[in-house]
């Protein structure tokens, strides 16, 4: 595409580059940009470079934060006796909107991925082990995707976890709640199979 | 959503603002920036900012442009007697895609939208008067979207137009090339019917 500007050509280029933003989607920004009032592009501008300078991560825990601890790590409220292990800031996001986690969390940055150039050794296993080796840990839940991906960085933490004889677990691969069986997958719905539960009768009390 | 870092809430509340980006991309976004080199986020933020403060507009036409007149403007290959009337700087793009204009366009900047509180005077109409009153246009093309803001515009133009005595035309409205007649409304397929051309026989010389 010839660009009319090579402001608006730059502007589409860098647009671009984020995940998810093709060409005409980052046109689309640009030109939103150019008709909003100009402090909207100052205020987006100056809240990115901040956000990349001077965002830090929480000392235990890997979480984004503006403190040395994260409001989850430094909530007395929050257990460091189960650790649950996530991938990604974003899965953070995803368990704490369940809001049914009382434990703390540990932000490994990534998940192990040789094709992507991901190795154990540039994620925040290092500081996991740490955790444990202090001994305040009993269980580590590995809330990783049900990618082989996931499930190799799961068998090499376990392994790793493995010398300080604690529970580790991992979280329940099933049938979404409220989705028709038709529509879930074969290994899924075998997984779902395989890991029953016992039923619990709604009807009676201290299930 | 509750956030871990005050920069993560701004930066997701900046994207947000954005038409089409909701609070879920807008995080993904932020936190791709976070993980990618820090350049990344200097130079789109950079970019933005440039773009804003410093992009012109073409003095003739009203496309983006570096220069005092946009590079289709000062095109001598291009016409100035046909002027193609367009709501924004998007349809430039679209119709110069189909590599068939050989004229000059007329950016007004916006559709006629009293709800939206954009009226008459808000769009660059009395430049493509002045455009017309200097006599070297000889046909006004209305590439204007087939909404009723889109006729509210083009009739506003085309009265404007009239003591000119030049050709008023407007892109033909049907079905489009390639799809199955059946997904086409009534509307455009009744406009298809009205507007039908000769057939050209495609094995025929000189059509």
């Amino acid at each position: 595409m010839e660009y009319p500007s090579e402001r608006i050509r730059k502007a589409v280029e860098e647009f671009a580059r984020l995940p998810g933003i093709g060409k005409k989607t980052a046109l689309r920004l640009a030109l939103h940009l150019l008709r909003a009032p100009s402090g909207d592009s100052h205020r987006l501008a100056d809240a990115l470079v901040d956000l990349r300078e001077n965002t830090k991560f929480c000392k235990q825990c890997g979480n984004l934060s503006d403190e040395v601890l994260c409001g989850i790590c430094s909530d007395s409220k929050r257990s460091n006796k189960i650790v649950c292990v996530v991938a990604d800031v974003r899965d953070v996001f995803a368990i704490e909107r369940t809001l049914t986690f009382i434990g703390t969390y540990h932000v490994l940055g990534g998940i192990i991925n040789p094709m992507e150039g991901v190795s154990p050794s540039s994620l925040n296993i290092a500081s996991l082990i740490e955790r444990v080796r202090s001994g305040e840990v009993e269980e580590v839940v590995f809330a990783l995707s049900g990618t082989p991906e996931g499930e190799t960085t799961a068998f090499h933490l376990s392994r790793k976890l493995e010398p300080f004889q604690i529970k580790v677990s991992t979280i329940a691969r099933g049938a979404p709640v409220g989705s028709d069986l038709e529509y879930v997958d074969e290994t899924t719905l075998a997984r779902s199979l395989q890991n029953r539960t016992e039923y619990a009768d709604p009807l009676k009390k201290n299930n």
